[in-house]
């Protein structure tokens, strides 16, 4: 089912969940698809059917139910697989990220963080150890994670890319600003600021 | 010109931009689409399809001339002109973002940032001076910015938010989980990581 889900439906219905862990907290239980879109700027018909391909039965008169919508929304999308992550480069932005809990509700499960600042080296963040970058290839071969979180200043992203190829890593979330250079079996996800920058700022005149 | 560029081709020409840099500080004078296309794992004529649509008179023979080819990027983007923005959350994600000297290329002029905590207001980050967030309705009033980057914890985001839009802030790119409810002339970028994650990590098994 999922396989025919859109990027741009994932990327609402994540949205969606954002909202509906919010009403949760407020203990509201039930929602309308009028007030997810007003909160979104979007359509309403959008929101309806966005979540009508959802295999979803809570719908009533009064709107959707809160928690039966959260729990299609998850298993549709697949948050109850965990994914297990290490971070590499334990400066802000991974500290940003390791701090950031809001990840295990979708199934990212981040390990550890690795750096090669022995002044790092040893410390935790969030539970999480920082690792020496050199011991990763043991690390990799023990413990083995889907995916590295890459967050290494600019300079040093490709020779770390290599060195993470190197030790099998197959999916690479790319934080830093640099396009990597991988094998063509190995996926990247250049979280790409400045386009998303320029997208939404194009129409300030 | 612009307003007919699709979204996922404004992405894809940031990151040939992001190429052209590496090309440049390895003083390389050219570059092929097909170039670009094996770093991107994308098929080549998206390349050339993308790059005919910006004013670009550097193809040859030998590829497209790699300093014409960025300029062409940058003007059919509009990096030229520069936006000014505050950051509103001093943690480590708002350090982290203070301190990626990138944004400068692309017309993101990050003027200073907020917090409430009394240790933080004060200090600089990367010469950017740490504001009292008391202080942010003067700030924005005397020192106009185009966009607030809002990197505070989400439970924090809505009442913030609440109060950026009374400042008069327009646009407000949400680093937070939180969906936030803002008027309809007040545009939102969400960064929206866990869709990004899903989307990504959808074909692990």
């Amino acid at each position: 089912m999922k396989e025919n889900i859109p990027d741009k439906v994932i990327n609402r219905l994540t949205l969606y969940h954002c909202i509906l862990q919010d009403y949760i907290a407020k203990k509201d239980e039930y929602i309308s698809s009028k007030q997810i879109a007003s909160l979104l700027h979007i359509d309403d018909s959008q929101v309806r059917k966005d979540i009508n391909i959802l295999n979803n039965s809570g719908k009533s008169r009064v709107g959707y139910n809160v928690k039966d919508l959260k729990i299609s929304i998850e298993s549709t999308l697949g948050f109850s697989k965990t994914k297990r992550a290490y971070i590499i480069g334990a400066g802000n932005l991974g500290t940003a990220l390791a701090n950031y809990d809001n990840f295990a509700n979708y199934g990212l499960n981040i390990v550890s963080l690795f750096d090669n600042d022995p002044d790092k080296i040893g410390r935790e963040i969030n539970n999480k150890k920082i690792l020496d970058i050199k011991d990763l290839p043991v690390y990799v071969w023990q413990h083995y994670v889907d995916i590295v979180i890459l967050t290494v200043p600019v300079q040093y992203a490709q020779k770390i890319a290599d060195f993470l190829v190197n030790t099998g890593i197959k999916y690479i979330w790319n934080f830093t600003p640099a396009v990597l250079n991988v094998p063509q079996d190995v996926q990247v996800w250049n979280e790409n600021l400045m386009g998303n920058f320029l997208q939404f700022t194009y129409d300030i005149k």
